[in-house]
């Protein structure tokens, strides 16, 4: 048996992809659009007053390509709260006009390879803040899951802990060349979805995301151990991008 | 030819996981979700009865994201009473509200790689009350079906039975370290649906489902043999808090 | 090149897996019912009439959980009885209430491993009857598709011949053991189907179905070369159980 | 690097397999059906005439199961000429009543790994007849595509040029001890489809397909080097057949 | 860690391929028809205007088979751009007539495995103009997506960067081969989508992508480490080609 690594986790997160329904959002009258973007106003206004309280975060990004239209990650301190969420978003009649694409649930983690020994990392405050972080509003999204291989002799899991810190440490020195140019936020879904780890990423240049992850597949860590599910990346809605992607029927 | 393990098997379980069709819902009339919402508890009257009788057991969770909406875990003495159970729920009104998501068939399994010789389990009150077990009202829930793999060198079914014996022992002694934290129930499904075993996780902090899972991919037995099916997590579906998900239309 | 094993084939083999449309059943008047259940009691007229021809076989059970509501599986001399058997069942009113879920096409085959030399196999009574068979009217059903897998040194496809037989025979005996208990049909489909057998089991106890697959799994025939498609395991439809499984509507 | 095999490349070839629609065609009017039936009876005339003029070939086969209701089979000099056929489809009304199941494309094709050297094929009447083949009326199809494996040392492509021939040459002996029971064609879809190759059977006794099959997968070429995907099995759609598969509605 | 080849990056991609929806083109009327296919012409009378400025392009093909009915390619500076035009696309009336099929995003990319020292690829106006390309108008067109391999010892990442050259080296000697009959871009899509890179081929003879694709399997990158995801073929939508596609009703 390896030594399990330790981690230290934070808010529980919903990645939920949607796509919009526009054989529907056509259909309806200018009346009903406007409830249903009114309604999205009211669940947008509560899930910002919540990240101004600190007590949970959220991002809302266009999705390029086919997969989904949009995507909305939502941080929060409890897996009722994260539930409650897409329940309330499920019955609210903007709902009525998108169709459910993809969804992930995972809580942020750090991973301790890299802790500090006799340090109570809960005590550190940048620590802190990494496991409950509030969104950037960077240009651009890019969200993919992620395990670590258990193939035949590929597999990371039967490595010694020593040797799995030593990879993890080249590893993250990748991620570091990247700083300022993205930020990650890692999260841990083992016994929560179908894959261990949500990987979502935020810069303001969209083919960093292209560089980061192509760099780190030439790292033993990625190329021997890495396991990818889909890639969604998209652009920021602002309330006029949103605007543009979902305009209301002029007339009736 | 390696020696099979013994296994007792206790209940039939039926995991059944379904999305809210909300279209349909909203479209409702009040009266025509009244009807929905009594019959869906006349059936859970029914549920209950049975459990008070010690005849079966049930559990009814919300899932989060958007796998399904909710899970209904059914146990019952034998595969015809699932079979009712299930289609009397498809015949009831409540259904037409709902659409299939996954399910799952399997039976309460005690490996007897830790056995007692010259012991007859089925004479071990605490051996029989777990192979027909009430379901706790912990929470949350965590439900994924898994293989042991057979992949040339990483094949469990080609190990010596001894081999098997001492893997599990220390496997086991993961689990013990979360007792009191997450209830285990282990259903073999091997003849009866797609994975090999079911594993149902119930607890009050949903964070140990993640703990102890991850704990065991470090072990032998899931780092090596190990292969997972999707993972299911959701809440404690309360009188309350089905009435929140599901709230009725206040009008017509 | 290794020696093909070969093969008496008997009867087709039409596997025909479905789901109840609920929706449409309970929007269907008293009268449209009727009528579907007529139909449907006039095809099972015809099937029985030819099974008493002893020119086929039907068998009619429930299938436990989501993947399917019921099963038919027919025998016949050809593949055009076969295809007949399918049309004249999607042109009934019946077929208005269910969705295709899942079907598999294949012919009874005895494999000749444990042929007798200088015995013509088509003249003993007992082997024609096992490629003819009347189907069982036991309790309970079990479906699978399997493969023998070619995967690098795990190719039962290269093995040498007398390898194959030696294995085969050990395999055997398992299923010997459970003679009186589960009632095995082997049915090949390469060149058919997407799978390369097709198992079918009956047995009036559904444990013997998990205890006979879970004792072959450590039999190296299984647990190196079997490879296992979905498995659907089901219920006996009498008259009596299918009438409540799909009762009509009391009113208009 | 390997050296690549020549071939010679003659007609393409669509795979057109679709799904009656019968909710659609039970709910059309006795006059809508004559309609729709007259068109796919003249586009048969026209696919017919084609045929004559030796331009091109066309098979309609039933398939057995619920993989597709039926198949069509054509045969053109162009992809253009393909194209326009699949959409002169599509806009029948006959189409309206069909539901697509699966295609594939690809183009008709000998391998070279047995060829005189210093002969042009193109210039051989017999090999140019099977690169433009006219399908024969035989009472069975059979249709699947395959790869050649690429798994590590199980790779077909890494093979040299002359082992390649030696596995050829045996496995096309098999092929040839079915002369006169079974009609192959084989075409290429790399570059055009998603698997390597389409193999598609053609023979009076459908057991046969299944002892060709059967008898190749133990042999090299298929047991390390094949990969399958779906087999497709089906009976000639003759007038009868086809009028029986889809009879009209006598009244309204 | 083995060292990252380089790339240069040039317009970002979105291949988008959709289907004909026949049911709901035929209900409409000739009026909306008429309105559909004006608000096409428009959408591509911006994509040419953009193209004639240089500021993107646009590839519009049929796709033959039942994978997709058409595939539009846009070649854009942003990601926001090629979000707008496909939103533009799914908000025009033509959309309504049309489902979703497959999409790929991602970037225009030349690799740096053979660059040339102390040269600035960037002032090479002939890489720039291959970086951001105005796509031609063959009468083919051909598109996959494709993973180099991380499989145990078949590990594309794991190779130092001299052997990757020198294997990328006889692999574009290949695609060199073709110069003049087939036009390669190449896109790279880690970050941005399931697969490493999209490969879209342009020919007037459609054969040439079998031969290319073909010899190149046989060369050790493709063999050992090429891994392909779906292949798309199609011919060009001239105008006349596209009315003859989608022809408009005649009567009301």
């Amino acid at each position: 048996m390896s030594e399990a690594a330790q981690t230290l986790d934070g808010w529980y997160v919903l990645h939920d992809l949607r796509t919009i329904d526009w054989q529907a959002w056509n259909a309806a009258t200018s009346e009903e659009q406007k409830t249903a973007l009114d309604e999205l106003a009211k669940l947008r206004a509560e899930w910002t007053a919540t990240e101004e309280r600190k007590e949970g975060s959220y991002a809302f990004y266009s999705i390029v390509g086919q997969k989904a239209d949009f995507i909305l990650m939502h941080l929060r301190e409890t897996l009722e709260e994260l539930n409650e969420i897409e329940n309330a978003f499920n019955r609210s009649s903007f709902a009525r006009y998108t169709v459910k694409a993809y969804s992930y649930v995972s809580v942020v983690e750090l991973s301790n390879y890299m802790g500090t020994p006799g340090v109570d990392p809960m005590q550190v405050p940048e620590i802190v803040a990494r496991l409950k972080p509030i969104l950037p509003k960077s240009k651009h999204i890019c969200f993919y899951p992620m395990n670590k291989k258990r193939n035949l002799e590929d597999n990371w899991y039967m490595l010694p802990m020593e040797e799995r810190k030593t990879l993890m440490r080249s590893h993250g020195m990748i991620g570091r060349g990247y700083a300022g140019k993205v930020k990650q936020i890692i999260s841990g879904s083992v016994g929560f979805d179908d894959w261990e780890w949500g990987v979502t990423l935020f810069s303001d240049d969209a083919l960093q995301f292209k560089k980061l992850v192509y760099e780190m597949r030439f790292d033993e860590v990625s190329a021997r151990y890495g396991e990818f599910g889909s890639f969604f990346v998209g652009n920021l809605l602002t309330e006029e991008a949103f605007a543009s992607l979902l305009p209301r029927n002029s007339g009736n």
